[in-house]
C-alpha cells in the first residue's frame, strides 16, 4: 500500500469538523477504497480555544492557514474557510505555490479567481477539486466533468441555494409573505451574514458560473451571470403561478447559444409536475442536458455538515486514488473567454399587473404587448372588489428586451397601477 | 499529447452504433477532455453485410469478437453485444488475458461473472468499467464508487427497468389491464426477446447486484437477489394503492443489515409524492443513501442509443485520462462473500383480498393477522354489489415470513376468495 495521503485542513467550522469526523470514523473504509491511508496531519482556524465537536489532539495546529498550506507534512490542502479574498485566497495560492493539491468548498473564491488558480495549479502539475462548492453533497461536478464527458452539453440548470428554495416553499405552504419568511429564515440561522448572498442569488450564481465553465469549456465568468434575487416575489405570484400549474424557483440556467454564453440566476416559473417544480424545502437539484445522454437530474442536500464533508472527502479519495484531471475538465490554458450573450434566449413569460377598472384597460395592455412584438398565450383577470383589477398574462416566446419594451409601453397606457411583475417561464 | 487511445468495438447494434456516432461527432471535444485522441480501430458484429446507420469504412473488421479483443491495435475492448455466456464472455476474458482494458454495457455478464472477471483484470493491472450496465445514461456507478466514496452506504434503491415502469405507468394512466399493456409493449419493441428478463425483474436484478457489490464491498451475488416480477400486478392494485397515496414500482433495494446483505427486486408501494413515486414512463431512478451525504437521487434515461453510448464513452474518457480504479471500488480480492439476509427487514405491507360477504368475515381475517403477529394500520372495505367484498389492509411493520404466515392462515379461515395480493411498502 502506498504512503498515507496527508491532509492539511484550513477551517474548523461545520464543514471542517464534518471532514474530521469522516476521516476518523471511516479510516478503514477510506483506506480500502483509496488504496492508501488518508490522515489529517495539521489544522488551522481562527480560534484555537473554541470548543469543537471533534478530537483534534492528534493534529498539529497552525494559526495561519498560509503556514498550514506550506507544511512539509501536508500533501493536500483543504480549504473550508470561505471568503473570496483574504486568508482563503492567500492560503490557496500558497498551497499551489508549495506544490500541494487543493480541495475546496469555496464557490466564491473559484467564481472570482478560479481561472487564475487553475492556470497556476496546472502549471505546477497540481489539481484543484471543488465538488463541495456546488450543490453540497450532490456529486454533480463529477457527473458533468467525467460521467458526461462524451456529451456536447446543451443546458445546465440548477436550484442551488437551499435557503431561497426554503423561503419560496415556506411562503407557498404557509401562505406567508416574503418579509415574514425571510425573518424566520434569519432566526433559524439559514441566512449568510450578508443575506444578499442567498436571496440576491449571488451564492447560487457563483455555483452556476462554475458549472458553465465545465459544461462549455469557457473561463469562469461570474460577472457575466444575470442575477435577480427572490426579494420581489410575492405570495400572490406564488399563488397565481400555482393556479396555472407552475412553481416559482430561483433557477440557474446556463447554455451556449449562437449569440454567446447565456448565464442567469433568476426567479423562474417551472411546471409543477417537473422534477424542478416538485423540489421543496432546502434540497438542491441540478439538471444536466447533454446531446447524447438527454436529461440527467440530480437531487440531494445542498449544504450541511455531512453532505458538504462527503463531497470534500470524495475529492480527497479521488486524489488518494491517483485521479488527476484538469480543474475545469480541459486544461485551463485551453478554456476560452466566453462571449456573453447580450440577450438571453426567448421564452414564455409570466406577467402580473394591476389595472385600473375602466372599460378598455385590458385592450390597452394587449395593444402594448402587440406593439412590443409579444403575443399572448393565456390571460386571466381575477375577481376583485375594488377599483383595481389584477391581471395575469402568459406570453408566447419573447426576449427580455421585448418584455422590457412592453413594460415601458404599459407605463404609457395610464391604466397599469404600480410596477408589473415579469418572470421567465423556463421550459424544463 | 499522448498517443491515441484505440478502441475495439464488439457489437454494432443500437449501442454500438451510438458509440461510433459519438466518437465521430465529438472527436475534438473528446480529445480536449481526454488529453489525447480517442479512435476506433476495429469493430466486430455478427453480420458484416447489414446496413447500419454509421460509416464503418475506416475500421478493421473482425468476424470473431475474440480476435478483435486480441488485436495489437486495440487498447480498450468495448463489449456491447450482450448475453452472459458465449461470445460476450469469451471475448471479454480474451481481452483481459491479452492485457486490454474493458468497457462493457453487459449487466448480465457482470452479475454472473463479475467477480471472476474483476480478479483476472486486476491481477493483470487492467480495468473493467461498466457505467452503461446500470441505469443507462445516469452516471450512477461513478457517483457511488467515486463521488460518495467517503460514505458508509446505508441503502441503495432503484427503478432500473424502463419497460416495467412504462407498463405500470401506462396501466395507471390508461386504466388498462396488465396483459393488454404487456402486449402493447411487445409490439412497440420495448421487451427483450425473453420478456421475463424485463417483467420478471431479472434485468433490473442484475443491475441491483452490481450496485450492492460496490456499496457494501461484497462479491457480486446475483443469485441472492429476491426476485418478483410485475406480472401479478392488477389495475385494481394500482388504483387502490393510488387511493391511499401510493404508486407501485418495480423497486430494487439493497442494504446491509445485522442479518446480512438484503437484495430484492420486487414490486413495492412508494409514496406518490416521493421522487420514486413521481417517476413515470421509461425513465430510470437510482437513490443512494450514505451516512454523511444523506439521500442522493439520480434520474435519467435508462436505455436507448444516446444515453447508453454516453455512459460507454464516459468510461472510455476516464481510461483515456488515466483514471484506473478497482472494478468494484475496492480490489476484488478484498471483496467479501456476503451473507445473504435470510429474511428481509420488516416493513409495512399492502394486502388486498376478496372476502365472502358474510358476517364475521372481516373479523376472521383480522384475527388471522393478529395470530401472525401483524398489526393493522389501515383497513378499507370497498363498496360491492355481489357476494364478494374487496378488502384492503395496510399493516404496521412485518417481515415477509410474518406475511406468509398470515397468508397461510387466511386460507384456513374459509372466508378469503382466491389468492390475496401482498406488496411491500418501502419507506423512501
Amino acid at each position: 500500500m502506498a504512503a498515507p495521503l496527508r491532509l492539511g485542513l484550513a477551517g474548523l467550522g461545520t464543514v471542517g469538523i464534518g471532514v474530521v469526523q469522516i476521516v476518523q470514523k471511516h479510516a478503514d473504509l477510506i483506506a480500502a477504497r483509496s488504496g492508501r491511508a488518508v490522515v489529517i496531519t495539521a489544522v488551522s482556524a481562527r480560534d484555537r480555544t473554541k470548543n469543537r465537536d471533534a478530537d483534534l489532539s492528534g493534529f498539529a495546529w497552525e494559526d495561519d492557514p498560509v503556514a498550514l498550506a506550506c507544511r512539509d507534512d501536508v500533501d493536500v490542502f483543504i480549504e473550508v474557510m470561505g471568503g473570496h479574498e483574504g486568508p482563503a485566497r492567500l492560503a490557496t495560492e500558497a498551497a499551489i505555490a508549495a506544490g500541494k493539491d487543493v480541495v475546496t468548498a469555496n464557490k466564491a473564491l473559484l467564481a472570482h479567481h478560479g481561472h487564475q488558480l487553475a492556470l497556476s495549479a496546472e502549471a505546477g502539475g497540481r489539481v484543484i477539486r471543488f465538488e463541495a462548492a456546488v450543490a453540497g453533497g450532490i456529486p454533480v461536478i463529477k457527473a458533468l466533468t467525467e460521467g458526461l464527458a462524451a456529451n456536447g452539453m446543451r443546458r445546465v440548470m440548477g436550484v442551488m441555494n437551499g435557503t431561497c428554495n426554503y423561503i419560496l416553499t415556506r411562503m407557498e405552504d404557509a401562505g406567508l409573505p416574503y418579509d415574514q419568511v425571510f425573518e424566520e429564515a434569519r432566526q433559524l440561522g439559514y441566512l449568510e451574514a450578508d443575506p444578499n448572498l442567498d436571496v440576491g442569488g449571488i451564492d447560487a450564481g457563483h455555483k452556476l458560473s462554475l458549472l458553465a465553465a465545465i459544461a462549455f469549456g469557457t473561463q469562469v465568468s461570474f460577472d457575466a451571470v444575470e442575477l435577480e434575487g427572490i426579494g420581489a416575489i410575492s405570495i400572490d405570484d406564488i399563488r397565481h403561478a400555482g393556479d396555472m400549474g407552475y412553481r416559482i424557483k430561483l433557477l440557474g440556467v446556463a447554455r451556449m447559444t449562437g449569440r454567446g454564453l447565456e448565464q442567469r440566476m433568476t426567479p423562474c416559473l417551472v411546471p409543477m409536475e417537473s422534477p424542478l417544480g416538485q423540489l421543496s424545502g432546502g434540497t438542491n437539484m441540478v439538471v444536466l442536458e447533454g446531446d447524447s445522454v438527454g436529461q440527467i437530474v440530480m437531487r440531494g442536500a445542498g449544504a450541511g455538515m455531512g453532505p458538504t464533508a462527503s463531497a470534500v472527502m470524495g475529492d480527497v479519495v479521488d486524489i488518494a486514488r491517483g485521479v488527476r484531471l484538469p480543474v475545469f475538465g480541459v486544461p485551463a490554458r485551453a478554456l476560452v473567454v466566453p462571449v456573453a450573450a447580450a440577450v438571453a434566449a426567448a421564452s414564455a413569460w409570466y406577467l402580473r399587473m394591476v389595472l385600473v377598472d375602466k372599460p378598455g384597460a385590458l385592450a390597452k395592455v394587449a395593444t402594448a404587448l402587440g406593439e412590443a412584438g409579444i403575443s399572448i398565450d393565456r390571460m386571466r383577470q381575477y375577481g376583485h372588489s375594488d377599483a383595481q383589477a389584477p391581471v395575469l398574462i402568459v406570453t408566447h416566446k419573447a426576449t427580455r428586451d421585448d418584455v422590457n419594451d412592453a413594460l415601458a409601453r404599459f407605463g404609457a397606457t395610464g391604466v397599469v397601477v404600480g410596477t408589473p411583475v415579469a418572470l421567465r417561464i423556463e421550459d424544463v
